[in-house]
């Protein structure tokens, strides 16, 4: 087998990091690089570099470019008295291309693991109960996901935030355009359960 | 919507470069890259820049560490009077890959193509030329890819060529592994034409 020049490699190799890129996709996108001028490359290298530069919302936890994000920046959105509790960035963004909700986040960081040394110090919950009493927060909706760990991080806030806080979690059953029949027996009982008079 | 920084922004265009790679691919690879470490994110964004000093052989055009590549540094390759012309470095590789030549290669650098203005002055034929005189080359293997321009520059190279030198292609047929079944006319044509006393 051919010996490739050690850039090549180091290349593929950094490549390799990104999700669902292995070696062969890797290789080929490198081989696409080496027709690439010098100036694309040197551009494509400093605007992944230049992630590390990424800050957060000081408030919600959000990407931002300055020290709020541009949800908290919005003044009709802070004043309202309800907060929406997501796990990470990627939630928080499903939601607002929903359009739906009109009050500010609060990005928790993940969900409670004990297995992976996930506690409750290592998720955002000091600062979602500081949040709630600064702000005079009335209303918290949970949109973690469904599942063992969501729903026991759903059940431990609820047990550590103030009563006087109205406390909800997103609904579950069948999503729009499902079909009954490919559908999941827990997503069906959790359709059931969530019935509503029609 | 929500407004993303600009950092972000600029991590996704500049992965959607990458050939296979569409916006919501390299949005999934930038919100992965989020929850990297500053050193990680500078040492892939160097790696890639870094793909700018990669060096070419002097003598075939594959890349190369220093001034030669692997191959063309192998003495008992380069005294060989065979000389194997291929299109680019991902053919030269796929040929080493099978082990079965012994020479050294020539990159053109693809193929005629007066459409998109890819002319004998674009490809490297006079350096083959001159190669072929200086080394003593006597025998050329063609393995430039089956195509329309593939074709003709086969035919072109033949004609700008020494008559002393011999002058041979690949062969075409059924790949092995390969199922009549499945192939095209035009395939099974070649693999007709070229059958072999058994």
């Amino acid at each position: 087998m051919i010996q490739l020049p050690g850039v090549i490699k180091g290349a593929v190799e950094a490549l390799t990091r990104l999700p669902g890129v292995g070696e062969k996709t890797a290789f080929r996108m490198v081989m696409n690089m080496t027709n690439w001028k010098a100036s694309e490359l040197i551009s494509v290298g400093s605007a992944l570099a230049s992630l590390q530069n990424l800050k957060l919302c000081r408030d919600c936890g959000m990407f931002a470019d300055d020290s709020l994000c541009s949800i908290c920046q919005t003044e009709n959105r802070k004043s309202l008295k309800t907060l929406c509790v997501v796990e990470n960035a990627s939630d928080l963004m499903a939601i607002e291309k929903s359009g739906h909700f009109k009050g500010v986040f609060h990005i928790l960081g993940g969900v409670l693991n004990p297995l992976l040394g996930v506690g409750p110090d290592e998720l955002k919950m000091d600062e979602l109960r500081e949040k709630i009493v600064k702000r005079e927060i009335q209303e918290i909706i949970l949109a973690v996901n469904p599942s063992v760990e969501g729903d026991a991080t759903c059940s431990y806030l609820k047990s550590i935030l103030p009563e006087t806080v109205q406390v909800e979690r997103i609904g579950f059953g069948v999503p729009i355009g499902g079909s009954l029949e490919y559908l999941d027996p827990m997503t069906i009982t959790k359709a059931l359960e969530n019935r509503k008079r029609f």
